[in-house]
């Protein structure tokens, strides 16, 4: 699967820092459930209690695209844990000026940013701003790489969806589901986490859609994952179906006739009584109601889609407080900390 | 009064949440009355102790139009309660994407948003998002159609400015006072909401203006609304005159001569003198100074425009307060209720 | 050195208002010292604790330019004291509707404001917003005449750096020590600002670069500063050298070689190897890596420009709370205060 204009991901930034999530690849099965766990206890937590958590800490938004529900989900989590936020957005920053996003970050760390959230347009961007700066980075989407949290709270999602428990080992956690994920897989970054995590966790996963947005490489990502281009045939199989949205802004020099994707892949009520009438649906938004998916399944009794946006918060609460918080010994107090000429 | 790009407004959209503010219509006097006690109550509160009130709790700000007052207002009363705000603006969101209004407050509401202060290009639109989300709106400015929140802090400054008690029966709180509303009529949601409001506190209301910007048919927003079209005739009877934006950029297909309009209807220090020296003048800003008003009398002893801005603050607070808190019983802890898959 | 646009400064606007910074002019030797201690007091307090300073006062951002560094350090500053703020900027406000910065200004202070923080394209916009407030107003760039609080930060940088103390008397803080300014002095609001400061702590400052950029009117900033074209003879003499970014977008006019200012004027490797290997080197960002300074520097063991964003947001917590506390009483409450007609 080609990912634009790609900055190269040096294989020793992974490890640069622990605490950051760049790829949902480098979390392993356990590190998955104890951020499954982490997301309910504050979920559950008192507001007034888990605003102490983080209070004063200071966590950076960095935004080069336009977004509302990642940018929001992100801001309210570390505002809920009582984190000071400073939103930096391609719309009224130096970003303008052409400053680079080495020198953004290294600007950002010395503003006494703890944590950096970046939505980029370059895959492997959060790679370079986790080396340059040293700080954990939360990826919230680079590019057509990957969106990390996206893939935790959907699987968080299914979890509740199918009333199954985060307990046990991970690798278990969704056996014998069978994910369908459907439409264009090749623009997709939260196509690309899910199928990186959802495997490893138990899942099958069938991608679904046309050559054109869905190439035979993407088998290469990886086992536990087919190919289906006929979505009746697919949605069979499903207990969980992902729609994605047509992002037409991508489509430039892709031939897709939409009146045909629409008679062939769309999630309509029909279809999904047919084929599927007890698959969980799911949707990252935003919707194009009437072309991927029909608003009477957006909206129907199967839609699960305003939880994955409520479980958002939740994942990336644990995101931001796993990236702050060491496990392994007490909370650093950032006012008390020692600042000298490094 | 014709209202433009109008969403149907649903009977039942205003009982769907009886903490929204849709348009001031829906409100009763006596809620008036408390709003304006609440206002109080809070203005007067310790600014620590204040933020105790909704500590933590989600307020969403969905600002399609650009705003500095009422946004800043919004924005600066939920803080001041404690509230974790979001600001989400047509330059930095999902709604560039196209996302529906219903979409993004599905989005908003799964987000843990409790309310939801929205202005929007459409009138109606926010009766839309109080439907689909079932959460409290208050309306912030919805095309030409109602700016509730204004004609409350309108009524909060004239009681103020007037020297008259916020107790006793709503009916009788502006009984005897003659309120001139002069300039753009037809587009103003300003004009409108206090065209509603003021007669049921017991005012008499003076639309002024020219045909072309105050079409007859204003005479149907309600009782205890004539209309004068000789300014100096309205003057002289008024003991509140309130002046509104030349609104240029609305006035395309409007054929009005700017130096006969500013002639014959603007509100400088001579006219004052002459036919209103004991007059409170008003205007909910942005003013052209030079235009409907002159400099002279904007910072006049008789002005209470920057009262408007203060009283503002306090009556969206009571307003936030009022969409979060349900007085018959405890406030209730977001951190702690049950999200189960509705 | 000539200023655009410029609004007049009427002589007794710094008076207005001794809270405000306006202009480093206006700050006594004394109070820099002063605003140094506090810097570092309140850096050094838990976050918690300093969070107590000014909880829930009412801060204005009010940035009529794109600013990353400036705008972030200032309001996480107001957010580390514990105060509500407000981002008005020239991408979502009345700002567009052509609202005049008086009004804006107004407007700001009826919404409770305490304080504004302004960017502004016009020289001497600062000046116009306190008259019109009466409220502190820290000027956070105001086009090419002064950026108060830079100089400030950069002199708590070269303290650092230099390893000497902030106690004794301000007018010997740097005594002995060289200062060289090289770039684009004539665009440069920073400099402006440093070379007023600088020499009243005690330093020589030497201006350095072409005649388009460095006119000789320079020399009148005051005395302690000198001009020296030629950069190697400069830095020779240089225990810090601040380099500034070629603005080029305000190189309109100006006929400047690129490739000859770099060979000419460029901080780099080698020559700082050979001229001054022990010198401090300083940025005030964004940098152009490659034109003025190259990336070795930027990021060599010299360079102390990351320091200069960490002290900035000391520094802006010493101004933001000078500006809101008279340390000769209490605190004022805002929440408790009363609000009359004035």
């Amino acid at each position: 699967m080609p990912t634009t204009k790609a900055i190269p991901e040096p294989p020793s930034a992974t490890s640069a820092c622990s605490r950051s999530l760049l790829t949902i690849a480098s979390l392993g099965v356990d590190e998955v459930s104890a951020i499954l766990h982490l997301a309910t206890e504050l979920e559950q937590e008192d507001a007034v209690a888990r605003a102490q958590r983080l209070a004063h800490r200071r966590v950076a938004l960095l935004f080069y695209e336009a977004s509302t529900r990642t940018r929001t989900s992100f801001e309210l989590a570390a505002k809920g844990l009582g984190a000071d936020t400073a939103l930096i957005s391609s719309q009224s920053s130096s970003i303008e000026k052409g400053e680079s996003l080495k020198d953004t970050g290294i600007t950002l760390r010395a503003l006494g940013a703890e944590c950096i959230i970046l939505r980029h347009l370059s895959s492997g961007a959060p790679y370079l701003l986790a080396r340059v700066t040293g700080l954990p980075v939360l990826n919230a989407g680079d590019g057509m790489h990957e969106h990390p949290s996206q893939a935790l709270l959907d699987a968080r999602t299914m979890l509740r969806a199918l009333r199954r428990s985060e307990e046990g080992p991970g690798e278990t956690l969704l056996q014998g589901i069978t994910v369908v994920i459907t439409g264009d897989i090749l623009h997709s970054r939260v196509a690309r986490s899910n199928a990186l995590l959802l495997p490893r966790l138990g899942a099958r996963v069938i991608l679904c859609g046309p050559p054109a947005l869905l190439p035979e490489v993407a088998l290469e990502l990886g086992p536990g994952i087919t190919i289906e281009r006929d979505f009746d045939r697919a949605l069979k199989q499903a207990q969980i179906v992902m729609m994605l949205r047509i992002q037409k802004e991508r489509l430039t020099g892709v031939h897709i006739d939409l009146e045909e994707y629409t008679a062939r892949y769309q999630l309509n009520a029909e279809r999904l009584r047919a084929r599927a009438p007890e698959a969980i649906v799911m949707h990252p938004g935003p919707m194009i109601r009437g072309l991927e998916i029909s608003s009477e399944v957006a909206d129907g009794p199967q839609s699960v889609i305003a939880e994955q946006v409520r479980n958002g918060v939740a994942i990336r609460m644990a995101l931001i407080h796993r990236a702050l918080v060491d496990r392994s010994g007490p909370a650093k107090q950032p006012g008390t900390k020692k600042r000298g000429r490094a």
